[in-house]
């Protein structure tokens, strides 16, 4: 509080005593008054200079406040008023007090000298020791990022149709609903699982999860001890390793090439985690002869699959290929999201589980977060039943067939030789191989595209730490955030940075 | 699949001639196709038995259908037709196929005989060890329930002005966010936490969570260890008994009376859960002599508070007192919830956590589900900003002020000295003690209320299995849920009940 009385205010002459008279604000009230004032101004004070008020902020009214305070509304005005006398404060008759817009305020908390945390549990310390990811705004020119999708795609009318009818439609009393996910979604999902991708199940198998994250969470923390090994494509999915690794497991690499993961090289373990529609982020699908020795792996050893269908909606070039949940009901867990084709932001996603386990996962949803957000799953069943979310699929899809027809025609017309693309037969990115370049000048090429404008994203960190990385540079290069013109752009400046890197 | 055979199929007399003549459909044609068509038959038959499909169903159009499964439509058009000759669809000319209505489906699945779950971590045995709650439809004339809050209570144009603005809103990229929550809503939940509550804190150490449970979880995750002891009141709020438990914790009752937790049976532990401003489910406010004695016994054992302010909001006869968390903010991990003011099934909350948890705060998030779904995340923000959520909390307090006064007058007409009600100064409930009943008869008594539609709760199991009960039978009545006729016919309804059971 010692800044407090350091705070340059900067107010008009006159504007203190003018304030106070035409306000008619009485500072003789307040020194009669009790603590409560002060409190209040004390309060008002540390708003302001942490940022909780900025300038121009108006403040409740006095009664508002009054009300909340438990104080009475004398008070209240007596505090705003002196407030206002010393600057903080412009009050108005008739309107509500505004926070002072001259001031100048200190930063808003200094960043130094966080206490390092104390007495945390051994999950805490193993998330902590895992790399903080960079957080980065969007390059200018072109984001190349996976995961991010246009939000020009975004099925908007649609949306607010159903939304709006779900909000209307609420009953007569709000409650707690199932775990699972409300009957009339998990109804529609268990239609949608088997249409386009061929899962047969009851709905009483299917968890509504908060986006594929919790349900990789929740598979971890129900199907991994600490201690546990967890068998995991290498290269791979770093946010699924990185739950598993927080809860105790303790990872296996197993290599993928162009058919997925290498069957052969896996080791014992109590789960796998596997992309099999789309490796990510190298782009293979398992072959049909590998699916069945996965299956065969499980069953030998007992150990779950964890399948991530993350982007199965996205075939190009190829037939579509059942999950493997469909061979084996009782040894996959099935994980599904939204995120891919509605938006990364709604955080709605879906497991298809084991019967044997699927009162685990619903009673781990519950103590998790007792169940996703109603009004989400409501405009979701609701698209889902009137057909508006596949015919939405279905216009995604084909945006993103011609955004990936677009990244590979300015590939090849640019970089020619000097890349090999990997991975682009299904889903919403391709891996680039940079033929001639070493990957250790990733890290270079990547500033250089930064400053052009270009986010550019290495594949060697999805590589097992123990392992070795690739000795040619090779970035993800997602496209469905992109239009045309930013792809063609985003290669074309890529190009020129590249040359230099040779 | 042996049950299909059997299905009894009764469509009129010459239906199926008509419909294959009538529309064309060449059942020598399937014939002559490959195993495609007869794989779709076979699915769509499935899905009709497991009721995936219902009479009455639209199917999708065949080209769409085509598309999905990477057949010819010559094959699904073929496909449906053998399906419809079987009687179990219904083709018409220009129109999508349609599930027979007179179809009578098996049940969905045998109940009978769900495997026991094989292989699972300790956290789901501890979780598949606790008492599976029972879910129960709202009864009928009024639902004591605690939690549920009145569908008409929500502020509907509010939540849909903004809704609709912030899916218009959305950004040219949908990517994902920070996992703490957005920063505009955390600075605006800054101001909210400090304008009603006194709690001062930078947006840097608020996380947006699903609902309060979600927050209880994260800290029986980031603060407990299997085998630690955490210290919960008795009664307490059994679902975050449950979160530690389930992440190993040892659970040590503290005793509770009418100014809250006993804090001097607190014993060593590395947690304590707590209810101060209204103890849940017993009533009573924290005094301020035992925050101090609370927050001492943390400095001692270095133990971390999380206190649970659920219903913060609701204070009726009483002054508001800060939360412990404005005393310690590096002990205590305040938990705020949206759960009591606008519905419990939007699944959002906060906490406030110490400066030196905050990273880890964060990433526990990030990894359990990336980060809250960003449309109510946003419109949350603009009705905090605008003050519209304040204005609904002022409503929503008066309105359940007076639910308040019309219990308790109800309680005090029908039942006189037959009962003693505690801790209604604040919240949405209170616990109705029935004088001169054993406690022992709860179950009867809960029986014969729901039989007259009467929802009731008792307070015995919310006390810890290896502590004594209470000898008179209590029950907690929320009110929230209910409008003054209910709450009047209710409470005379069950007063007649009562006398039976003296």
């Amino acid at each position: 509080m010692t800044k407090l009385l350091a705070l340059p205010v900067k107010m008009p002459e006159g504007w203190l005593a003018e304030n106070i008279q035409s306000r008619r604000i009485s500072v003789v009230q307040l020194q009669q008054d009790d603590g409560v004032a002060r409190r209040i101004i004390a309060a008002i004070k540390q708003q302001i200079h942490s940022g909780g008020y900025r300038p121009g902020d108006r403040l409740p009214s006095t009664r508002a406040f009054a009300a909340e305070w438990g104080a009475s509304r004398t008070t209240v005005t007596a505090a705003y008023g002196q407030l206002a006398a010393e600057g903080y404060l412009i009050v108005r008759h008739g309107a509500r007090a505004i926070v002072a817009p001259g001031l100048e305020m200190p930063s808003v908390e200094a960043p130094a000298a966080v206490a390092q945390p104390r007495n945390v549990s051994a999950f805490a310390r193993r998330l902590l020791a895992l790399p903080a990811p960079a957080e980065q705004q969007p390059a200018r020119v072109a984001d190349f990022r996976y995961g991010d999708l246009s939000g020009a795609d975004f099925p908007v009318l649609a949306w607010r149709r159903a939304s709006n009818k779900a909000i209307l439609r609420r009953g007569a009393r709000l409650r707690y609903g199932d775990p699972r996910g409300s009957a009339v979604l998990r109804n529609a999902l268990q239609g949608y699982l088997w249409r386009p991708r061929g899962i047969g199940c009851t709905p009483d198998r299917i968890v509504v999860v908060n986006g594929s994250q919790q349900g990789l969470d929740l598979c971890a923390r129900l199907l991994l001890d600490p201690g546990d090994s967890f068998a995991i494509e290498n290269p791979g999915y770093l946010l699924a390793r990185n739950a598993f690794v927080a809860a105790g497991g303790i990872a296996v690499p197993v290599p993928v090439d162009g058919d997925g993961l290498r069957t052969d090289a896996l080791p014992p373990a109590r789960l796998a985690y596997v992309t099999p529609s789309h490796q990510f982020p190298i782009g293979g699908v398992l072959s049909a002869t590998r699916r069945r020795s996965l299956l065969a792996w499980a069953k030998a050893t007992g150990a779950y699959i964890v399948e991530d269908d993350y982007d199965g909606e996205y075939r190009h070039d190829i037939s579509p290929i059942p999950p493997l949940q469909t061979l084996d009901a009782d040894a996959v867990i099935y994980v599904g999201t939204l995120s891919k084709t509605l938006s990364p932001t709604l955080r709605l996603g879906y497991l298809v589980v084991p019967a044997s386990l699927a009162r685990a996962f619903a009673e781990a949803k519950r103590l998790t977060d007792r169940h996703a957000p109603m009004l989400e799953q409501d405009v979701l069943a609701d698209l889902l039943a009137s057909g508006a979310y596949e015919r939405h699929v279905r216009s995604i899809r084909r945006k993103n067939a011609e955004r990936r027809a677009v990244l590979l025609q300015a590939l090849t017309d640019h970089l020619r030789a000097g890349v090999t693309v990997a991975g682009a037969d299904t889903g919403l990115h391709v891996v680039a191989w940079m033929n001639g370049i070493d990957s250790a000048g990733e890290p270079a090429i990547m500033a250089d595209a930064r400053a052009a404008g270009i986010g550019l994203y290495p594949v060697s960190p999805l590589y097992d730490p123990t392992e070795p990385r690739p000795e040619t540079a090779g970035f993800i290069m997602g496209y469905a955030g992109l239009d045309a013109e930013a792809l063609r752009r985003g290669v074309a400046v890529l190009a020129d940075i590249l040359t230099k890197h040779r």
